[in-house]
Parts: C-alpha cells; structure tokens; sequence
C-alpha cells in the first residue's frame, strides 16, 4: 500500500482481495501500512487482520485466512547488546561511569557498553562503542562469552556479547552526553570495587579477562562466509584456535 | 490506555496530557494501546506520535517533546535460530528433509533447525527442536560456533547458534507437519552431499562437527548466573574448559 485511499474505497478492495484469495488457496496475507496511512489501520483491523510487527515508518499487518493454525513467522524476538574489554600493556582496563541507567551515581567503573544496531556487526559494534564512549581506537580480538536474558525490554530477550580489544590508541576523549567520566585503572582495582564482588556477571567479567591476558583461553572470533543464496558476507563466530589446530593435525 | 474512549475525547485527553507533561520537563512518551482501541491509533500519529514497536495484541507508540534528538530506545533488532548436530556413537547424524523452506524437493539432507521462542533459553531450543522434528532426546553440550546475518526477514538480523548434542534416545519418530523425511546418516555421507560442498556454512558444519568428535574443539556451554537486579536466572555461555583450566592453575 502506497498511495492514499478513502477507508471505504479500501474496505471494498480488501474483501475482494481476501475473496479471491480463498478461491485461489492462499493462506497469509500482509499487509504493510506507511505510518501516512494510518486512516486504514482500523478498517483492516475490523476486517480480522492483527498486528505483526512496526518500526517507526509502518505497521505491518497480517490475516490467516484458512480455518488450520497460522503458520506465520514470529516477529524479531530479541535485542542484541556488546560490552567491551579494552586491556592493555601496563594491566590497565577502560572503564567509564555513565550519566544515565543503571549504574547512574553509583560511583561503580563498568565497561563500555552499547547496542549493536539493526545491520550492524556485533564485532564493529563493540569497536564502534568503544571509540564513541572514550574515544579509543581498537582492534577486536574475541568474543570470551555471552549472556542471554529474559524480559528486559517489553517482553523481549537480551543477548549480550562480552568482547575482548586491544587499544590502538591511548589519550581518552569522552563523550560528553552519555558519559560521566572515563580512564584506564589498573584490573586489580577494576576487580576489587565491592559492586563487582556481589554481581556474578561482573565477577565472571573479571575472570573471563584473566584467564584471556595470563592464560590461554580461547573465545569465538569472526570469519567471514558467503551465503549461495544471497551475495552478502556474513560472519561465523568460532572458536578458530582450536579449529585451526584441528584442521592442521588432520593434514599431518 | 484500557478502557474504550471516543476518538475526540482521546485527542483531548492526550492534548491535555502533552501540555502538563512538557511543563514537567518529561521528554518521551509512551502509548500501548491494546488491538481493541485501534480506533485511536489514527488520532495519536496526527497528534505526532509514531509506531515503536507492536505485537499481535498491541501497538506502542511514542512520542519526543523535547526539541532535542530522541533517546528512544530501538525495538528488537534479531531474531535467533538453532541448528543441532546429533551426533551418535556409530559416527551418525540426525538429518531431516524439510516439506517447506529453502531446502524443499531438494533431496538434501540437513540438521534440524528452529526458531529460538521470545523468553527461551537457546539450549532448551536446540533440545526441543530436535525432540519435535524427530523424536530424538537429546543432552546439550556446547554451542560449536554462530552466524550473524543481516536483511534476513522484514529487515532484521538473524543469529543462528550451531549447537552439539548427544542423543539419549534413538528411534527417530518424525513431524508429519513439517518434516518429510529424518534419519541417521554417516557423517560422511553427509559431509559429501554437492550440495555441502557448495554452500560455506554446510562445510563448516562438517569441519566444526569432526574438530569437536575427533578432536580437542572447545565451544560455549551455558552456566547459570542470577543478577543482583532481578531475581531471574540467566545464561551465560563462555569455554567453560578453559575457563575452568585457568581457575585451577590459579590455585596451585
């Protein structure tokens, strides 16, 4: 649906439309109503269409027209979010303090954190956040874990990627909106703040980070695939140590 | 908003609210409105709202007062599938052949896959998946790996999580519905397939499954971990291998 219409003119058109439909053995219909249509939405939904999905420019509607169940597909089901464990050389994390959310005059030093965008890689996402939040340029190394959660945003499931970076750079410049304070403290300090001994995510933060710089844990790292039935790159998240190993004993 | 109101009475109401709410200095506004008030929905974006987000039952709209840029945040970006690889002691996989999708009259034969549910863990969906597409019980053991994928649905991005399970049961019993054909089948049979040497997912499956059997493949497994802000028990998925190595080594 593109160009306006009066309700009525559109109420006709419809029940022809799902009349035909049913002769010709068709089973879901959708709709998709720009956000400047929004004088049709009643009329379709008195016609027995419900609501699949919107973003801020349409909604989408759908009707099942058969008596079986719908086998529509489910709308998107969960929000995807990064933090970032930026290390280096002297022992030193990145932490900030934020001017909004949870954390909000807490005095607690967390690590950068962010959403990853519709289309956005969850790799570039931690990078991206990091450079906005502080303003240091990183190079992504791993992805150590990551943690899924129920109900926290209108009923939706959160998965949060837990990604380690090497600095590239050192002079932080934070960003003055969302950000109270940023700088580098030794992990020790990072580890000890009371509010990390008491909440099991940041305690496995730490020793996921010391396992990573003393020792030899291996997370999931990006490889780039191709898909034959689209042109687009996506990524594959594995654990490529051991991949790799494997596949070199396999040629020996 | 529950109760049934006039449209004109609504638009009152709601220019009412708007006035105090900007003196107050509040800046964004939130509307649910239940599918049985859609007759209000065309009021609301004339007013300047516009479509959040909206479910089968509902529809959220929003609106900014201040003049500054929105800090609304963005509605579920992915939505989350499994893959599971069956793996038996014969050196077996449980493979399906699907009646609709990308993969139907193809004759190839494939693991069995699904849509992660809103508020489900993703080991429970590999598990389930596997139980209703064939019959088969099975023990979770790790996440091997996962892809991230973009514009795969109405503009969202997809996650699929490629999960490793033994079985714990063996006489397959496949969905009429769905399913069109299940077995277990040598692993090199199925690794051999054309059609798993075209696709670059197909071989990695078959690499990742020989490095995790044969081999010394760490993936992800889920710990429970509960949050000091609610009282639900999450995820988080991390190489619990590794993990563990280095918490001994700590010790001694």
């Amino acid at each position: 649906m593109k160009e306006p219409v009066e309700p009525d003119i559109f109420l006709a058109m419809l029940r022809a439309s799902i009349s035909l439909w049913r002769q010709q053995g068709k089973r879901g219909v959708w709709i998709k109503l720009p956000i400047k249509l929004v004088n049709l939405v009643e009329t379709a939904v008195k016609e027995g269409f419900w609501y699949h999905h919107a973003e801020p420019s349409y909604l989408m509607l759908v009707y099942w027209i058969p008596e079986t169940a719908s086998t529509i597909p489910a709308n998107a089901s969960h929000r995807v979010g990064v933090g970032a464990i930026v290390f280096n050389d002297k022992r030193e994390v990145l932490v900030v303090q934020e001017k909004s959310g949870r954390f909000r005059g807490t005095g607690v030093w967390k690590i950068p954190t962010g959403v990853v965008d519709e289309g956005e890689d969850v790799f570039m996402a931690a990078v991206r956040e990091v450079k906005e939040e502080t303003g240091i340029d990183t190079d992504f190394q791993e992805i150590l874990a990551f943690r899924q959660s129920h109900k926290s945003f209108f009923g939706k499931s959160d998965l949060f990627f837990l990604c380690f970076l090497r600095p590239l750079s050192f002079d932080i410049q934070k960003q003055e909106l969302e950000i109270e304070a940023a700088q580098w403290i030794p992990f020790e300090e990072y580890a000890a703040q009371p509010f990390a001994q008491k909440h099991e995510l940041f305690k496995y933060i730490a020793d996921l980070c010391l396992a990573k710089v003393d020792r030899t844990y291996a997370g999931f790292s990006p490889l780039p695939i191709t898909s034959i039935f689209s042109d687009q790159i996506s990524y594959l998240y594995s654990n490529v140590r051991d991949l790799k190993q494997s596949s070199s004993a396999d040629r020996h």
